[in-house]
């Protein structure tokens, strides 16, 4: 009934159509996501639809067209005058997930460019751009031309995503940061896979994160976003296979950004804790099948034990400024947390242990905040671990001491200890894969 | 998990509380009203948490403290110090709903002291204050000095309501209008009330609609919607009571700003149409009782047939720099809307009424629109009256006769007529009393 003189629909109308439970027509969502983009939807309607959809949710054809209208609102790539098929991955979030610093130049070291655009951690989980950063020199930000020319020179490039890809996504990642709508499937599905898909790879491997330090809790949910996900990816035409993989304790032995790094650089001289090189290994595997190109995991673990993923880790973060043989930074204060009884390391939980590296400096509570490189935890007990009364199970880094308190309050209950011979079944890492 | 150094909750852990159904406690539902008139909570983050209150609902505590938290976000006005009772009425809004003119002297000439703050109308429907501004001269805007002393001299006044009260109402009002989120009982009830226990009336009669020309459609909805304001006057230590009235077809025989107005003089003056005069005296005994002045409905209609209401309503204008022998709008142009067949009038839907009323230019699309005065549609035919081919049903006026076409599409299908000597039975006035 409003006079919309220029506009196709009126934004009310839009928002009052899933408030109701009624299917939104593609029309319906072309419009909205351009109109929100063009500032003519406010971001309160914006914020009213979001709710509206977390709650009532999109059917998959909604999800479909609500996905695509993102990717429309921005510039789409294109690797094609490259000649060597793309495979790119994306991680739901976690805590210790530093897989993508090997895997990049693990995967380019077998003739498959890995274009990888990436972003800042937010909350308890880290962010593949802050750990990158604590590299001296290393810069994030690329033009669209310089990715092209690195992928042809080095075959890998890890880069924050440019401001012409999916400016919808952008604006309406951070409306549902501060509206209570992030965590909604269709709202994440669309979000990561606009972006994927926009950023022009032709195979993506998803890894999807479940358990306590992940956005899914449940099994089921991390399922159904998995699902979600890869049939948006086929649709569009991009091989796209998920792993759902195990986020209930950290991945290895580091948590923060420079202290990740150190222990990325591990994996690629060929050592590194076991979780950390099975889930990179796995997760090259995929990408690499998916870009036409197979190779068995025997052979990848190879390309990290002869050195050619590392020699592609050096030309990548030179191509960028950075210096392969840099320092990484040392954080000014440490302190060891330590076991009060003898026993078994039966638990470690990933929440915990993200918040707790959050609060001592290496993750951010808004957008704008800086991190601390060299903030982070160690662990030296991982699940299924002996350890003793009085030894370090973790040690805390920080620039700033004075956080060492809410860190350590993070961390009560975060660990159980069975009594001496107790047996652990372990976790697998990779815990189902959907194509 | 955000800090918030000096506020004491986070509008994103609020948002989530309802939207996961959970139960807001008093403190957050004071603190989130506070902190959205204070800007703190952002427009978007309220219209988030308005969508999530529309879709999961509020309990009735919630709703008690929504509506108190509104109220001392602004001033609270006090009468007490005229030394006679106060009464005010509020009607949830339909099509031809010019009761307030009327009701307001004439309860004022009983000696109970109305003070009736109103709004403008959005929409299709009218608002008192359109209404009253087609008088000449009158003004809508009074200091609250002034609306007591004018409640003190004359015994009645209808203005607007001051800035001072209820500012948090007056914002999310606004927001829910372009959010989608305007028809939630809860959201309506604390609204209204909230307005009106700030306005400090000691009595209060709810005219709560029901029909195609309200917003409830639904008997069961304003049967809800009633009982809730209801629960909220009587907890706040305000008489309250509250009427269901029929909003299917138009109240009385006309529609639109001065032609209210002068349909208003008409029952003044002891005339106007039985609908009109029998929901006037109705709702003037439920004020008059509530007030403790109880009075029955002949006594009421002897007010209207000799002159008393009419004399308070004379002065209540001229108290308003109106000149109540002022000439009223004439518009520049009218046009029939004939009857194709004889037969008797069986229905007038008041919804249709109302938009093709508002197309002529009676009501606004946007809050800052003017209206016209003289716009709006006269009804020589209401259910139950004869018809005859040939001769109008309605007359349209306008001062932009390009308007006419859409009103009239508006009218299409809005009315039936059945063979000559069919009977109609005639639907009650009042559907129920609840208090």
């Amino acid at each position: 009934m409003r006079p919309t003189p220029t506009e196709l629909f009126d934004a009310v109308d839009v928002i009052r159509t899933k408030r109701d439970r009624q299917h939104l027509s593609n029309a319906q969502i072309d419009w909205v996501i351009d109109a929100y983009t063009r500032g003519v939807v406010a971001e309160e309607q914006m914020a009213s639809l979001a709710m509206a959809i977390y709650l009532n949710g999109m059917s998959r054809g909604e999800v479909v067209q609500w996905t695509q209208a993102m990717i429309a609102s921005g510039e789409r790539m294109d690797y094609s005058s490259l000649g060597v098929p793309t495979a790119d991955k994306h991680s739901t979030g976690g805590v210790g997930d530093k897989i993508t610093l090997m895997l990049a130049p693990l995967v380019a070291s077998f003739g498959v460019a890995v274009p990888q655009l990436s972003g800042r951690g937010l909350g308890h989980t880290g962010g593949t751009l802050d750990k990158m950063e604590a590299i001296p020199g290393w810069r994030a930000s690329l033009s669209n031309d310089e990715v092209l020319a690195q992928l042809d020179s080095v075959g890998a490039v890890v880069c924050a995503a440019g401001p012409g890809l999916t400016p919808a996504d952008k604006k309406l990642y951070a409306l549902r940061d501060v509206t209570g709508t992030v965590e909604s499937i269709p709202l994440i599905a669309s979000s990561i896979m606009s972006k994927k898909i926009a950023e022009g790879t032709g195979a993506l491997v998803l890894d999807v994160k479940v358990g306590s330090g992940a956005f899914m809790k449940d099994l089921a949910d991390a399922r159904e976003l998995a699902r979600t996900m890869v049939d948006l990816g086929t649709d569009a035409g991009v091989t796209t296979v998920a792993l759902l993989t195990d986020m209930s304790t950290p991945l290895g032995r580091t948590v923060g950004n420079g202290l990740e790094v150190r222990e990325a650089v591990e994996v690629l001289a060929g050592g590194g804790p076991e979780d950390v090189v099975e889930l990179t290994v796995a997760l090259a595997v995929e990408m690499l099948g998916a870009a036409g190109r197979p190779v068995d995991a025997d052979e990848v673990r190879s390309a990290l034990a002869d050195g050619r993923a590392m020699d592609t880790w050096r030309r990548m973060i030179q191509a960028q400024g950075g210096d392969p043989d840099g320092e990484l930074p040392t954080a000014q204060a440490t302190e060891d947390v330590l076991a009060d009884a003898d026993g078994v390391l039966t638990a470690l939980d990933a929440y915990a242990v993200g918040v707790a590296s959050w609060r001592l400096g290496a993750g951010r509570a808004r957008r704008e905040d800086p991190v601390q490189a060299a903030a982070g935890i160690e662990i030296h007990a991982k699940p299924g671990d002996v350890v003793r009364a009085g030894e370090p199970i973790l040690t805390l880094h920080t620039d700033t001491p004075e956080r060492f308190g809410r860190a350590r309050q993070a961390l009560e209950g975060a660990w159980k200890v069975a009594p001496p011979g107790a047996t652990v079944v372990s976790r697998p890492v990779v815990i189902d894969r959907i194509h």
